[in-house]
């Protein structure tokens, strides 16, 4: 232990700052603004968040929270219980404080992650009071050097009065040397972002920040959360298929060369799977630009396909995560985490040229995707990254299932509740059934587009009916107002999208 | 007439290019996709156009036509009404082209404006067959001078096999010197847009292109149309006057000085009216990175409020443009004149930091916009660079009146029928009535302060009701989705989106 505090905290005098998770938690104070580590359940900080819950259990106590994005360990979870939430930026992906979001108790501000630090270094938002940061170590001058995910970390650090920092014993020394830490100027001080491909370095590998402000420092154990995601099953097989085909075909007409463009991939089960059909695909020498680096990422490497990976964190599933992060050595020169204003970052999407890969809950006719609202009332996650990508992507495509909850709700439906991301904003639409290529094509061509590639029976016929009797009124963009969403209040009526006649003839 | 074209044409070897528009015509083909300059009515190529529509009346002659934005003389009317017109991107503005792009006659694939060159370049979209663009010059070098606007002329001649080129002898030789051809690399050569200030120059004066592309020249002496916005009125002005106060608080809290930011302002009546707004406010050394630069521009020159303007385009009335184009020397170092696909870059608007200041048709109380589709299926224009701006500002602000066509519509409902703009890139709604500040703020929130602060009875009212009555279903988004378009079916059937009750005690 004497060992460890000596190669994990460097600077001496900072030694003496360490302290119970209890202890460091008695610097919230009530209304206060806290940013934390922690991306996509990565890298969070774990102990003194659930300190700070145990607090609110006894006395007032809510906070303002902010994040990278997603936090693991049942902190949302937990500190929602406590009451200690009052108010959420800018992502999250937790049951319990997605119904308490829902049910109008947390105030969620749902933002396009590039974004948060911008607001916050203009002070358009509330300054952060206090930052916890998860760190491998502290270096020789206090810097920070995180874990498994960079998110918000270094600028909550810099813009905070006093950070507060978790040293978890348990996340490898490797990882220094992973992260790329780069914060750009104030206006009008404000230059280029120095990045030309996905492998450029261009900042240092730890956090700097006056060694005084870190005012508490915890010793934890705790391992990451695990994902949460599925494995591939027989409809994500397809989608990833259908995709490789189109690739194929980008090639073949001399759009792409086989190395693809740099790809970026969204959150969740249907984009780790879509990766994970790249393993069987004749493209070689790929490069990923992206957010999150989940097991595919990984397995790309391993099977020799993939040169170098470019996230903002690292999320695995508990086996790939013994393999991977017990031995980070092997793939650190591969590899390079980033603040997500610099992984999310609009200068840098448009000038690599990435190819996005995200996923929809709903898309519609046009193509205009929900990303967000079940129904187009109710919270999932959040926009997260998705806009980042999709609107300065060199390609941007949108992947889901055709239908969800066992095929009583089309995922294409006439038009969305809620919209993420506008038909401008999406070139290919691909579930199981097959892709849709919209790029250069008006809304109407669009429609026939989608229709005909991407919705199975007996919605293809359904969307066909709508769309026919929408021309009629006529317009860019047709639409029968009065029943656009009477899908949706007819799965919220019977419990499913289907017209009676349908399911009849579905079960006959 | 010999002096003029020594003048105008400075590579003598292309003097023998000059040909009528009838013959400059015949280099087109049926099924050609033709670029043209022109950015809102500024710069178009007047006359070739003409007689391709004169060519499509006695003979088969369809065209996919690009161009840089909107265009004057008629030009989109009468290929349109010749029957040539078959699609057109990315954005246009015209009432009898917008008829028959409603009728669905005419495919609109209308794009963000910085994105056209870039599907190009890749061959995403179809490739550029001949480039027909507007010239105050050719250089000794066979370098193209653009006239009013640059818009993504340089592109399409850059990009196409062959150009045409409209000497305009109308359009000052001052103009020389104004513009700023800039052109990003192939990726992966891209770099990044060397761009720190409004006024920095990175490029050439001139669109260079080998002048064997050159196949026909054309001379003219037709203007550029007159913009077609009205004057501001005391609706406006109240808008302009709610913004000035709200600059003037965010100056008071030491979030900006009382430069500001560099600003874009939308198209329109709207926009122009509340840039003319900052006339009599206490900002000073303004200046505007922009699109099109409009009367209020220079008005806010003559004030010696605004320091410099760069722009993409100059489109000024017909009474404004005597003054300003007659003696543009006098503006010439405060002014240039950039690509659309710089002018709308991410990269720079981000960088930069800027104020965009755009219109919308309607906008709902969670702060989603529609500046595109009459009642969620008509267009208007396009979303033009609104969406570059607004997703990339330091500050989205979006006005419009609280209410059109003699109060019987709202431009505040419950869900905007069609979706530009989501919640997430619009800070700042502002209307007559007064200014709703959503930084920060869940959708919740963002409803109360929109409906309060923006909404005149009687819709007020009915606005709470709706909202009340979401509420009670939950969700981060409150929607009754049985009722979010009611209002637009109510206008669509009774010619008014009040209900009958609120009708009558309006009248009471
Ligand atoms: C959209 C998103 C929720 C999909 O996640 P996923 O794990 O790949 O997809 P799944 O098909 O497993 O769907 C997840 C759930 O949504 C449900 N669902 C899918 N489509 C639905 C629809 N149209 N209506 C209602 N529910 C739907 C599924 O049934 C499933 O429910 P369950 O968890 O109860 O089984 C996820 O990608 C997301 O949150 N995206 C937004 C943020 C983002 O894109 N980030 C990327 C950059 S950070
Ligand atoms: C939205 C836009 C049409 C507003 O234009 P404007 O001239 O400032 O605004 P006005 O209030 O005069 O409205 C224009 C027309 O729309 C009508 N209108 C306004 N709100 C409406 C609504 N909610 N429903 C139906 N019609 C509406 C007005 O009545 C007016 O009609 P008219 O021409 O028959 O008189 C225009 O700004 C636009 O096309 N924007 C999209 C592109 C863009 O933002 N570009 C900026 C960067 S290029």
């Amino acid at each position: 232990m004497q060992d460890a505090q000596q190669q994990r905290i460097r600077l001496p005098e900072l030694r003496n700052r360490i302290t119970s998770a209890e202890h460091a938690a008695s610097w919230i104070e009530d209304g206060m603004t806290i940013g934390m580590s922690g991306f996509t359940r990565a890298g969070d900080a774990k102990v003194v968040p659930l300190a700070i819950a145990e607090r609110a259990r006894a006395e007032q106590l809510k906070i303002t929270l902010m994040t990278g994005a997603s936090l693991g360990s049942d902190i949302d979870k937990t500190l929602t219980e406590a009451g200690a939430m009052s108010r959420r930026m800018p992502f999250q992906a937790d049951p319990t404080l997605r119904a308490a979001i829902n049910r109008g108790e947390v105030m969620y501000v749902d933002q396009h992650l590039s974004e948060t630090v911008e607001q916050l270094r203009t002070r358009q938002i509330n300054a952060i009071d206090i930052a916890i940061i998860e760190a491998v170590a502290i270096t020789e001058t206090g810097a920070i050097i995180p874990t498994t995910s960079v998110g918000n970390s270094a600028s909550f650090a810099i813009l905070a009065d006093q950070v507060i920092v978790e040293i978890n014993l348990t996340q490898s020394m490797e990882l220094e040397g992973l992260h790329d830490i780069f914060i750009p100027k104030h206006r009008p001080q404000r230059e280029p972002i120095p990045l030309m491909s996905a492998h450029d370095r261009i900042g240092t590998t730890a956090i700097m920040i006056p060694p005084e402000k870190i005012v508490a420092i915890v010793i934890t154990q705790k391992e990451d959360s695990a994902s949460t995601i599925l494995p591939p099953d027989a409809e994500t097989a397809q989608i990833a298929a259908h995709l490789v085909d189109f690739f194929k075909e980008e090639v073949r007409d001399g759009r792409l060369t086989n190395h693809l463009m740099p790809m970026q991939a969204g959150i969740g089960t249907i984009a780790n799977a879509v990766m994970s059909g790249f393993l069987d695909s004749p493209f070689e020498h790929l490069t990923m630009y992206s957010e999150v680096l989940q097991d595919s990422t990984f397995d790309l490497f391993d099977a020799g396909k993939l040169d170098f990976a470019s996230g903002s964190s690292i999320t695995l599933s508990a086996e790939k995560s013994k393999a991977v992060l017990s031995d980070i050595g092997r793939y650190k020169d591969r590899l390079v985490l980033r603040p997500q204003e610099v992984s999310n970052h609009p200068e840098v999407i448009r000038r690599l040229g990435i190819i996005a890969i995200n996923t929809a809950l709903e898309v519609d006719i046009y193509g205009n995707v929900n990303s967000t609202h079940v129904l187009g009332t109710h919270m999932m996650n959040g926009i997260g990254g998705s806009g980042d990508f999709a609107r300065n992507a060199y390609l941007s495509v949108f992947a889901t299932k055709s239908t969800a909850k066992n095929g009583n709700i089309s995922s294409i439906v006439p038009m969305v509740t809620h919209v993420d991301h506008s038909e401008h904003d999406v070139d290919i639409i691909v579930t199981e059934v097959g892709l849709a290529d919209l790029r250069g094509l008006a809304p109407r061509e669009r429609a026939q587009k989608i229709i005909h590639h991407c919705v199975p029976a007996p919605y293809r016929q359904m969307l066909l009916d709508y769309l026919s009797e929408a021309e009629t009124r006529g317009g860019q963009t047709p639409h029968v107002l009065e029943k656009t969403f009477s899908w949706h209040t007819r799965y919220r009526e019977t419990g499913s999208m289907l017209e009676e006649t349908a399911v009849l003839k579905a079960v006959a």
